[in-house]
């Protein structure tokens, strides 16, 4: 078990303390603000609902959390100390003599500044090589990055153990050995913020105009590739200097016409053409445009999922997609009650499939739990009726693989009503691709008061629907595979 | 069946034909260079992978597409003409002359310049109302982001027009009134660019570290929300005015000491405050900081299934949490054989949630799913094993629900083998939150060869470890369940 020490709580002290806590580090706070305790633990709710889950595999139990009235008892034992008081250089400076006093002679001194150089810290100290700059972004508990700024007053030791402590809780050591004001992101977010601040004061664009112009665009393609590999991307075979060559030191004239941009030179080139080439050289273009589009297409989805940004876009578009597609949201509007109700049409995503090069099998019951949300609606279990209180729990599934299907092919699902009477709901998924039967799926789910989250009789009109869809069904042919256990004979 | 002409190929021009194509429209194409039709092919090879899937219904059956020699043919019955031809005005308005000379008097032009200004294209012509701009973001068959810029010589019908086909086609008209060069994005991805030749230039960092600094960071939070909106959940329940007193012109002294920037007025203070107020000010902090970290959390799950990015990074660290965890990756590893082998040990994301508040069904799938994967590991069907054309393809599913977990909730998954002789693998998979059994999965798979995708024995060392556990488990007590069918008696 190891200790950090938290200087100054707020929502930074308080993302640290989180990460450091749920990775089973024992987390000592100081800071004066009574409210820090509160201000503290509310980051630590949210960080206990989002970052555990974050990866696929369990964290360590979390360690111990204690609040005290001193540096000096705070920092006792402690292997990591982090400072996240105000940006003042002059309560830095009296914190940090406070600090080496009482801590540990081989502790980490980490500070949160956004801008301050480490030098600038260290400068005067007794012992600055245990300083070091370790800048982390909003959401603490759940950004990975942290800007490692160092100094030639660090030894490689505490450079080494600082990356390893930050790995070690889940974060990105991004290691800058030359240090300059604001480090290097939040050189790039002052950028953007000024040329921002141009633009909603000359009436361009407003507010959410702007956020709408990133979010949806260049966001995007910046959450999985940076500037630099986002334009050899764009660029294509012809590569890195031939983008640059095209674009020059402004993307297209005149947009930089009152700013301060470096002369143009075959050195300039040359050198990003070369860290570029380093950098992702070894990817062929075609294979970083596949990746690019995975990327995208699985962060949009995992938006859509939220009805979020991009994709909630996306969900906008599918619902006006709906009718042509030949869905429909009751049972008044099913052309032929007597056949199996079609309940999905859609295209195998690219998120979707696995290492065998196909639909995983778990995506076989995510479409089929989306072809039940179906019928649910076109029976009138719809969101509002949820809202209210009743749904669907799904007691047990039964699903044969019959076929293979892969990402880009089209797929429907159809289903029949096998039982629909009280608080049962018995259905039998069929998936197909055009005429080829790739999975079957059979679902006994019960109806339930989601006060209690016990099961109870459904409102009348959705028995209703549900034994007219039953009834309907009952004519036609049991389907094969019906009530199988698996290793049953057929 | 609406008709698109696209004037200029290439990696913008093919987007274009690929939104216009997969949502149905016929595109006929016209550009001078040879490689035309081969450059769009290949941009529209990328779109079929990728953009039919990204939604949850069917695209229509897609258009037609046919090359032309002359603009005049191109643009014929053409209800909407998208121009992506070089930056240049003179080749651009000798364009627009011919355009217009051919095209219907009611067709819109968009014209996907990122640095005109509209009026300087619709400048000269006999019809400048037809003309706007209509910026695309590369992928342009991914990307929803359109800058529509217009003047006053664009009637309010074209206006609309233009709105409703670029959203027919799944993309997001943001509309700018007021024109100005370069429109907005590309505004702040120019500032960004000019910030990095400096960095790269200064040697502070290497175009990989700026990567990193902008994919581990800022890139993933605006994915989701943008600048304003970030700042305000950064803000606190104080609010946007606080924040902006807080911050003021530049994040930070001195970053800003080069640099032009407004002054910072209490009149742009309430400006942009009271935007942000209108955009967002209907949701409470709490609620956006809520919703910032399920994106955050379902975008770096995403980049985590094909680990990459931050997903990447959270991959490698539960690599190193597995053995804590008491997970193991050899049969040899495993403590107790007689018992079932601890196959997951994480706790529930945010994105395995539904609409009942609850993990959604398909996600034990995805949970047994893995611990199949991991049983697969142990008795040696590893990635160099898949990687070498043998696998596991599942046959059958039953799962039975017993009690509901949620995110944030602990999850175990133990695994016995019920047989596993020859081609078989029988898996009885049980789900536990502490002591509490959430759920049963019995899985049939069989053993495939990945060349034929038929059945096929596995290597000697696979079948000896799966017979070893099956001979251990088969002195357990058959499990409760067993072989069941959906709906027989217990």
């Amino acid at each position: 078990m190891t200790t950090a020490a938290i200087i100054g709580g707020g929502v930074i002290g308080g993302g640290w303390a989180a990460r450091f806590l749920l990775n089973g580090w024992d987390v000592r706070v100081s800071d004066p603000d009574p409210e820090a305790e509160r201000k503290i633990n509310e980051v630590l709710a949210n960080a206990r609902r989002s970052l555990p889950g974050l990866g696929n595999v369990a964290l360590p139990p979390e360690g111990s959390l204690s609040f005290h009235g001193s540096i000096k008892e705070a920092v006792e034992g402690a292997e990591w100390i982090q400072e996240s008081v105000p940006e003042r250089l002059d309560i830095k400076q009296k914190v940090y003599g406070e600090l080496q006093a009482h801590c540990a002679p081989d502790a980490i001194i980490g500070s949160s500044t956004s801008g301050f150089k480490p030098s600038e810290l260290q400068n005067g100290r007794e012992n600055p090589g245990q300083i070091v700059v370790a800048h982390p972004f909003n959401p603490v508990y759940l950004m990975p990055l942290i800007e490692l700024v160092t100094t030639p007053a660090n030894p490689t030791g505490v450079i080494d153990r600082a990356k390893e402590i930050i790995t070690a809780i889940g974060m990105f050591p991004l290691h800058l050995k030359k240090e300059i004001d604001a480090h290097v992101a939040d050189r790039f977010l002052e950028a953007v913020w000024r040329e921002a601040l141009w633009l909603v004061k000359d009436g361009i664009a407003t507010t959410e105009e702007i956020d709408n112009a990133i979010r949806y665009g260049f966001g995007i393609r910046w959450a999985q590739m940076g500037l630099f590999d986002t334009y050899r991307v764009a660029g294509g075979e012809a590569g890195m200097k031939h983008f640059m060559a095209q674009f020059g030191p402004c993307l297209s004239w005149p947009w930089t016409k009152l700013m301060d941009v470096p002369e143009f030179t075959d050195e300039l080139v040359d050198l990003i053409a070369g860290q570029s080439d380093e950098q992702s050289g070894h990817i062929p273009i075609r294979e970083m445009e596949r990746i690019r589009d995975d990327n995208l297409v699985g962060m949009m989805r995992a938006l859509g999922a939220n009805d979020w940004g991009a994709g909630a876009l996306q969900n906008k578009h599918d619902l006006g997609r709906e009718g042509e597609a030949g869905l429909v949201r009751s049972v008044d509007e099913i052309a032929d009650i007597s056949q199996p109700v079609l309940t999905q049409s859609r295209v195998v995503p690219l998120d979707w499939t696995d290492y065998n090069g196909h639909m995983t099998e778990s995506r076989y019951l995510d479409a089929f739990a989306q072809s039940t949300d179906r019928l649910m609606m076109i029976i009138g279990c719809d969101t509002d009726y949820i809202a209210n209180g009743g749904s669907y729990f799904t007691a047990e599934t039964h699903i044969r693989h019959i076929d293979e299907v892969h990402a880009g092919d089209a797929i429907q699902v159809k289903t029949r009503v096998i039982m629909g009477a009280g608080k049962k709901m018995h259905l039998w998924h069929e998936m197909y691709a055009g005429d080829r039967l790739l999975a079957t799926g059979e679902h006994m789910l019960l109806h339930v008061d989601l006060k209690t989250r016990r099961s109870a009789p459904p409102a009348a009109h959705i028995e209703t629907n549900l034994v007219k869809l039953a009834e309907a069904h009952a004519v036609l042919d049991a389907p094969e595979g019906l009530g199988r256990a698996i290793g049953a004979p057929r």
